[in-house]
């Protein structure tokens, strides 16, 4: 299966169903892309930050691609992140991906070090030419603390396969930006990472965004989606207020935010029977009285029959 | 005049005309507010970080107050910058500010400090006290270093003569939170700092923008307000993509980011002939290598016309 | 009198004892001072951030300059923090510095605003024209988010009456880089901010250290400083490890840091008996569970003495 | 061989002397690890910052530690950086060290992910459990973004297998209180990164320092080590002054600072002909321009004979 260029609608950003530090939850993970097949995301990307894949190894990263490839069997695009510090570690992963039969890979800049433009540039250039699929860039300044800047997104577009950017930086000058600067073209994917985002982002030229929050209702992103394309305003208020409340609430049950945003997640998909929520280091899963409390604005918001 | 509740539409973030630096240009501060007048804005905000307020001296500050309601004369509502370091200091700009017949004041954080929500809340509380105008709340965490949270805004909302917020952060996620958090409040003011941004805030709740490109094109910047308002789509993205090359050429001659945003905007203002471009330290105004550069992205951008 | 080049030893970076928001307390002042010049210190830092200067209004500042110059009636000299984000009021301050006979000015970066080093250097040097003292840098990233680089700092030594340079970043590399540059300056003053960090300074080639601890324990500070200069490691040692101990306790009783050093710190010098600890806003003084911590660490440091 | 406790001394950060992306310089390695045990260092530290470890493959990071342990045959104690996002995957290199014969592993907090410091306490008891070898911290905030605080520190120095700490956050305060904090512990190593603050660290309680400068002239630190042992204020002074200089000049060759640190120091070793200065993504080597300047700078302070 190719990929469609661009790729268009809400790319779940999907967890990993762990039963241990090293071991995939199996069952779990039929159920969970089961769940967004049926939900109708229109496509999987796996080994992102909401699948905590620096915390994994490197064994379970392609035990990950291998089975996820083959549930899914095309009947959606699987997009593979390959996201490292290391070169040679992230080209391996690539051609995993292209091996196992994945569609597109995804890569941030190499983090821990600091780069310049040049150097990033650089690096895409070369990883592209040893990565057999297309490759989306990923904009993660929040964990990578490099932004790729909308020049250096306009030349790598340049790079035959550099199909695309997701941009989950939070910052949408940036993103209007880059929409601007890759008018002419049309062919070049742009999806938005925090779905708090995707409804204006997707009305103002956006492709389609990687939403975490499908894991657990991909129907509300999916109908937001379809809103923002149907350019029904009364429609994308009412859906993009009940993300706003779920980003409000189930994201946050304990601060720091992103580590509350990653177990709240996994909590909720945990919490309507897919998987489990095992969590890698350094991060663990809810104990009782967070669960607890993500279970009671799970009932509240109708995202899970209450107990009675 | 009474302020609307809520305020609605393009409020100009005015730069401050002037001569040198403890002079203000006299003829050409006539000559912006005409300008604004004319171009359709629904209200001036004076005296906030687009009008270099924190760079100029009280006298100064006390002066542009009193000569801008004079020139206004309530045809529409002036708003007045009073963030301070020093409450006593913020406390005399609003007394100043209500006897030249503002209608309305804006604070931000009391910067150079930390402080917690909590004292910022007590801040706000206080402050109001002693204000006799209506209070905007300014989240400007760039520059002050600060964040009002959500919740502090949900509280600050409380305090009577609290009447909204504007937003600079720039962060559309921190944006729809408080949207979402003061549904119960249609009368609270709800404003978006950066330009950029406008559009889609106010399609998803915004009741409307502070734009300092509003400064030199306020038409442009009513149009876009307006087609959001109508919910027109053809139009914003036409609008907005102008808005956006404003942004990515007149606002980026040099770099640093938001020194170059002032520099450009006040060098646009003085080559459509209103006021001098002259700016008060840190900064000096672009010398005339950076003049042509502007101008040729006005000319470019139909802004201006060419030379020929 | 005229300032000793370079100035040498513990200069102590005053509270501003306060009974209200914009008032004085007078008795406290005096007390303060006497305190300090009895405890042996070798000069006053007032309005710095310790002295909570951009908190309070012109007049209280004016005042307190005046004040502290009459009392201390050339006994020690006082150096007068004039750091403001417009010009001309850090113009006037400094003139009112020279008026009421103080003996030195010091300014950090106008924050707020970002600006390039050859901006700064431009302020330094308008600014260093239009005042009648000599002039000390006060690098301050913490508060000011600006850094005086150290190529900035040897330009700036080159400006007639700049005298030298306070670092309160807390990066000895900086400061060492500092010295290095200023080898073939003896007379350009280098003091360093943190107390934690005096030692080590005046062993490798500051003159001495602004102190906020020495409002409460003058001597503590005074005697670490004539070790240092002694080069006496193993008395050094003992008070340094006091001075740090001070630092985790006093200084922590409640987080954000930076708050608790000034409240800590404020609420020792009241504990004493020297002054009230009322503070401006943003603070509030130390409340009584928090009061009642910083006496018992106190207590148990030999700086009060049992309540048995 | 077992390690001394605490370890004491001059811990060359090694460099990694590389002739492709995934090709250790075998014949540089050897000559690397000669030239440093003849000039009198106490310690490798390999695998680290300097080593650009994160940026190798986890092969050739084998094949490092299987090399280098075997080449120095315990002359001197080697120490291993394991530091991963990934638990898994720094257990394994753990692993690998210990069978290869190294004396102990050193970690920082596994970034790229947030966390509290309960997780990252509850990281180190985990990870040390799985760790056959002694466990030093490493606090890097400025790659990792994290800080092991003092408190954290003093928890983690229980557990059995964690032996020290090296702090490379350039914060003396910071490393002040670690002193204080574990002045019951005094096997507990404390070493200090930045090798600009070396002096006055073991001047005021470290053990020693880890020294990237000392790949290209060990002897310069192990002298300013001694002196600084010996208390020799006047020596210290020099020495510290050439290390200043050092870190002024071949350091800062092209900014930003840490990527130039790396490049320049690396350079200056191959400028030695003991390796090449071969980089992998995201870095590469200064080009002939910048190599001429760090060349320069090395024969204007004598550590490169000049070329008449």
């Amino acid at each position: 299966m190719e990929i469609r260029k661009p790729l268009c609608g809400v790319i779940t950003a999907m967890i990993t169903p762990l039963s241990d530090r090293d071991t995939l939850d199996h069952a779990g993970l039929e159920r969970l892309i089961e769940h967004l097949i049926a939900g109708g995301v229109h496509g999987l990307f796996i080994l992102g930050t909401t699948g905590e894949a620096p915390a994994l190894s490197y064994r379970l990263r392609a035990e990950l691609i291998e089975r996820t490839c083959k549930q899914v069997a095309d009947r959606l695009p699987v997009i593979v992140g390959i996201t490292d510090t290391a070169f040679v570690e992230a080209a391996k992963l690539a051609s995993k991906a292209g091996k196992f039969g994945a569609q597109a890979v995804v890569t941030s800049a190499p983090y821990y070090f600091p780069a310049s433009q040049v150097e990033l540039l650089d690096y895409l250039q070369h990883l592209a030419a040893e990565v057999p699929l297309p490759l989306l860039l990923y904009n993660a300044p929040t964990n990578t603390r490099h932004t790729f800047q909308p020049s250096t997104v306009l030349r790598a577009a340049d790079i035959p396969n550099v199909i695309g950017l997701k941009d989950s930086g939070g910052n949408m000058t940036y993103f209007h930006s880059v929409v601007e600067l890759l008018k002419e073209r049309p062919d070049f994917t742009l999806l938005v990472g925090p779905e708090e985002l995707m409804a204006e982002a997707v009305m103002l030229g956006a492709h389609g965004g990687m939403c975490g929050g499908s894991n657990f209702c991909p129907q509300l992103y999916v109908r937001l989606y379809d809103a923002a394309v149907a350019r029904d305003l009364d429609q994308i208020r009412i859906l993009h207020s009940r993300v706003m409340r779920i980003s409000a609430t189930i994201y946050r049950v304990r601060q720091p935010t992103e580590s509350s945003y990653l177990k709240g997640l996994k909590c909720a998909v945990s919490l309507l029977g897919i998987c489990e929520d095992f969590m890698a280091e350094p991060f663990c899963a809810f104990g009782s009285a967070e669960r607890e409390k993500v279970r009671k604005h799970m009932v509240a918001q109708g995202l899970l029959p209450g107990l009675d």
